[in-house]
């Protein structure tokens, strides 16, 4: 029984995603359905992109994703699929699948041209019910890989902005502000480990100087702290607050992680 | 394994849909739920309605909907369960089925007054956890249908506004706003079709003229535009725009769907 | 088949929830996964706490509840499971999961030190995806309970305010307010019966007196009441209207419940 994770940004309140269940239902019955969110902000791709990036390794093998934001639906970019050693991945060539399919060794993409496998007839607003539902649905049924579409050769990468390593400091970006307020940064903790080791290490967010820890206990409630993060990048946090609003932080704001400054 | 697919206006912040969750989970284990939506604003049977009649035609043969928008909870209107040719539906009598009843060409109602099939004690307030849920969970688990009450020879039926055709203009009104501002009116793409054929056709939001198109990219970013819709109806857009917030629309606004006029 | 229901403040937007759920199918693929609520109050164990208890009597024997709302995460309290004769609970020992045990004849605690059954490397701020969901779906999968970790004597309890009966008259407190504004007290309906009968009952809610009924519909449209709730407690209700806006109701106001006073 194959798992489909469906991501969107249709929200829940209409019937998009639910159009989009009843499709899979009809052609997978026996796949389990899993919401990875549908509240990524409309049209933003790399929101969407990093919230794949971070969930899903922790699927197992054989997951097929379905990912639909899609702000150029019916305009000339494709709808692909693309097959990595452990996953399936579904959706527009826009980039949003980039982060995933660029951590893979190897990947083949295809074009999804097969109308055989489309919801017909196809509209020219709702890709996610009509494409990337049946043919994620397909997929999961089993259907041969090179039966799905024509070989693509390249795909719409995605450029997110690289933290700068000068001497003992790291400049980096916020690339996503959670729920709770937390400034998720570009910074990952291998680069901090690599280049700064584990200790004497603090970060700067405007000319606020933060300790770096691993968890937000180890400063009192309400003080900031830059975080060892479980997404695997450095975070900016308060301990039971919101960093973003304490400081302003929103996607792109600087964030410097360096060796402590003695004072 | 039956699909059951549940809609509400419950929200997802309480623990009601849990609660009917986990009824459904007691009686039927095998069957798959589905959430349509939660997000119904709080008893507005309309929105219900439409919401249920965009996706349901979505769903296997033999999905179990349980549709629960139902101010009315503790009054006289009767709970039922309607069967058509093809779906099994389950919700109050108060028009939030009627739309996709009203589509069958053949539909058998019942009174759900078995209290064998009830969540017992039943409140008097929560009618979706103690009724609608596991009356739809036995449905699914196959009890036969008339043993789930006596039949019932009329139901709430529901009135749209029905579009207005004058000559070469098609008068009607906005159902629904989506999340992306999108406003789906109740003028069918058939009715453009047969009234006003293919081509040179536009649309009058107020004083403003729209073109009509297929599809959000025909149009600059920014721009309106009518669309063929993917609920089978005309929609007012804004290619990554909100349409809605540009020209102050509502449920109940009007619009008009004409043959071009020659300028 | 068992049931894994999930609990959180994480939200619906972020990829946490969607991270716990890949760890689960994963670790137990023939699990249903059902949702009970991600939007508790960021960090609001008493909400946690009465939402879990409002619900879980209603799912299946054999459901594993795994709860995380766990602002102290990474600090010094617990991770445990505990097992009734009905149920296993998995959370923090924060109190979140303590109204249940409380209701149990007996019940059975250990502390999640088994590395084994974590997903590792663990992180200091996401035990929900490392340990939480990985313990709940090894629970739910057969494994032993006593593997789980060692027995835990004692676990943290939650300290709810207790109504105040005096002569005939039930002093409480609101202890939630629900989407569509209905206030909950801690007045327990077998508590009212038991004190003050079936009729003549009224409530106080700062100076205003209001019925007691069973349902809604027994006051006209936009009145306010006091309700014999579905949950097991009086509510404080406006037919189809928000009795937390009229009367300015929040967790902790004032409400009495008495015997009708003669005018």
């Amino acid at each position: 029984m194959a798992v489909i994770a469906l991501m969107t940004d249709f929200g829940t309140r209409d019937w998009y995603v639910a159009s989009m269940k009843g499709v899979i239902c009809s052609i997978a019955p026996d796949a389990s359905i899993v919401d990875i969110t549908h509240d990524i902000p409309v049209g933003s791709i790399a929101t969407g992109a990093f919230t794949l990036l971070a969930c899903y390794r922790y699927y197992p093998q054989g997951t097929v994703f379905v990912a639909v934001v899609d702000p150029g639906v019916g305009g000339t970019r494709r709808a692909i699929v693309a097959r990595t050693e452990t996953y399936t991945f579904v959706g527009p060539n826009n980039g949003v699948l980039a982060p995933c399919l660029q951590e893979a060794d190897r990947v083949d993409v295809r074009e999804l041209t097969r109308t055989r496998y489309h919801h017909e007839p196809v509209s020219h607003t709702f890709h996610g019910r009509d494409i990337f539902a049946p043919c994620g649905a397909h997929a999961a049924r089993g259907v041969a890989f090179n039966r799905l579409g024509p070989r693509v050769d390249d795909f719409q990468t995605m450029t997110t902005p690289v933290p700068l390593v000068q001497g003992s400091s790291i400049g980096g970006r916020v690339l996503h502000v959670d729920r709770f307020g937390n400034a998720i940064t570009n910074i990952p903790l291998s680069m901090v480990r690599e280049t700064l080791g584990e200790d004497h290490i603090e970060a700067v967010v405007g000319r606020r100087q933060l300790p770096y820890h691993r968890y937000y206990a180890e400063v009192r409630q309400g003080r900031p702290l830059a975080l060892e993060g479980s997404s695997g990048f450095v975070e900016i946090s308060v301990n039971r607050g919101s960093a973003a609003r304490r400081f302003g932080l929103k996607v792109g704001s600087r964030v410097v992680v360096r060796a402590q400054s003695s004072r």
